[in-house]
């Protein structure tokens, strides 16, 4: 090991144990990496070349440790788009019947699915089987049933399985938690996270029950789900929750457009939430401790995100999330890293039983137990 | 009526019309009546001579419209003190047991009471019996039915019932109150309020079922309830409630310590609110509409109120609230004013209803129809 990469590799294991990075650190590791990284890089195809991967495709361009290699996709006229846009060989490319076949390419080390919903489980189940590693956008599935599928199926192929949760890596999110651990902010003692947007073309899978598996709850609730859990730092013990719909025509059975859900922790805190896919720009945590506050706003929109404690305002240098996210998820499939926040199979399936749980309580109208 | 007198006359009845007064015109009518004001006045005697009665009374030096002119105490030493602090003549003291003479008494108009919760009955009934008009600090009552018997009372004895809101007066209040009733905020959508605060000595009477009613939510949850029917402009149709308590010796049976609770309103708003007597510092309120948004932080404290708006930071001179309240409550029961967000005894059966229903349904963890 020649000492630059010597010094990398202790810079990376220094940042293993380190809770948080500061805005200057994540600099550092970027001009350093842009410079010289010579470690392993993890070779990903994108399963699904909607908006979103797109997304993930451009902000993969100024990643170190990650690259994009691979397009999988049921539009052939999408795989040439992605082919020219992104340097992709055809050796590279699946469509979602020849797919399995990726099993015999040695070129590629994991899928990233970015499909509806509904697809997340049989095209993880299919990555796992063909021996490659599943990352996969959020919600994990459609229901826990199905994410414990995912998760027996990656065990069983000896594949890591990973959930798009890029804000576990985003850097002031990291500091709040790194404040609330080491005690600063004192006992936590509520949370209050309301996400929502006001949802366009009413033909779009999202608003379709079987693709998507529910409305507002799976697509953007699920940050003050995940939110609270991280920010807490404890899993919650019930939920109770309520619905509401003003345009059923727009959302159908099964497709909700409100619901305020509450969720208890062991401690006593209470976190109380909202989702919608029928308000403007709510994108909002707060957390309320003995000692102080933090308050984030915009908390989990793809950035940069804004972040006050009662020490006054973060600095944290903003780095495309889903950048920071594909190079920190090459470290924790090919280096083993463990994240400050779980990203696996096992946290995906907490937000699933608990999503479960609110479709549960509104439903019943009563307080449902959650064991996480 | 002399030239200044037919101004100022002119001058209020256009306030009367005036959905909002701004800081400007706030300031006008200060100057104005420390000048000149020559209309009736509103004399007050205050029932109970604790913190909040010296803080109304110390308001009251500097109000043009109302007077305080005597003093009502169970504590012989305590109208002793106020007698020489504030210029209270002998014949307009009592104490609790000659206090039904006040009806001989042709120099009291109002009286104020400013007691423990469990109180306020009785002594607004003795009040009216007394042919006096009856002012309470809220909540008005223990409960809705108490509430009832007060405004029963105050009807048969002819006289006004006004109930402590004096935020219903306050300046950036009312604006957004003038914004959402104009359209220039679009359709309410969602309404937050978060109120409490970290209570102290556990043995005042706040702590104790039988004179506070209740915890937090007599105290300060109240806020968060009036706040989202001014707020949202409706009346709430039902209500589910959280409760959760971390240390039931100082928040004994039946005393709240943090309620988390949800109103829904006919159009499909949601109010999402939090009480609680073991947090710091939460006094928010938050207005997401269709075309803008309003947040006030602090929201109900004694100020200044802090407002923002999507169109920009509410500016308005700060006034101390119960000044502004006794002067326009003077005008309410001697003009026959009609406050833009009403303060009299209906207003305050509502929160009643609303806090009976919540109590109702953190005990049956059910959703609780109202009707108002």
């Amino acid at each position: 090991m020649n000492s630059r990469r010597h010094f990398l590799h202790k810079l990376s294991a220094s940042l293993i144990a380190l809770p948080a990075f500061s805005g200057r650190e994540l600099n550092e590791i970027q001009l350093l990496n842009e410079k010289a990284y010579e470690g392993p890089v993890l070779r990903v195809a994108i399963l699904g070349l909607g908006s979103y991967g797109t997304r993930v495709a451009d902000a993969m361009k100024t990643c170190t440790r990650a690259k994009l290699v691979g397009a999988v996709s049921g539009t052939p006229s999408k795989i040439k788009d992605w082919q020219t846009k992104y340097g992709i060989p055809e050796k590279n490319c699946y469509n979602y019947e020849n797919f399995d076949q990726i099993k015999n390419n040695p070129d590629i080390d994991a899928v990233y699915i970015i499909t509806p919903n509904s697809l997340h489980a049989p095209f993880a189940i299919r990555t796992a089987k063909a021996g490659k590693h599943v990352i996969c956008e959020k919600p994990m599935a459609l229901n826990a049933k199905e994410g414990m599928t995912m998760i027996a199926a990656c065990k069983a192929a000896n594949v890591k399985l990973l959930v798009g949760y890029r804000v576990h890596f985003e850097p002031k999110t990291l500091e709040i938690i790194r404040m609330r651990n080491e005690g600063e902010l004192g006992k936590v003692m509520f949370f209050q996270g309301l996400c929502g947007f006001r949802i366009g073309d009413p033909s779009q899978w999202r608003l379709n029950k079987a693709l998507a598996g529910g409305g507002s709850m799976m697509d953007i609730g699920i940050y003050a789900i995940n939110g609270s859990r991280y920010l807490v730092g404890e899993e919650p013990v019930w939920v109770t929750a309520q619905e509401t719909k003003t345009d059923p025509v727009k959302f159908k059975e099964g497709v909700d457009e409100t619901i305020t859900f509450q969720l208890g922790f062991p401690s006593g805190v209470i976190a109380s939430c909202l989702s919608t896919y029928s308000m403007n720009n709510l994108d909002r945590f707060y957390l309320n401790c003995e000692k102080g506050w933090a308050e984030m706003q915009p908390s989990t929109g793809y950035g940069p995100i804004k972040a006050r404690t009662n020490k006054g305002e973060l600095t944290h240098t903003h780095v495309t999330h889903q950048t920071v996210q594909m190079d920190e998820m090459s470290d924790i499939i090919l280096g083993g890293k463990q994240p400050l926040v779980p990203v696996d199979g096992e946290e995906g399936l907490k937000d699933l039983k608990i999503i479960d749980a609110i479709f549960m309580a509104v439903k019943t109208g009563k307080k449902e137990s959650l064991s996480l």
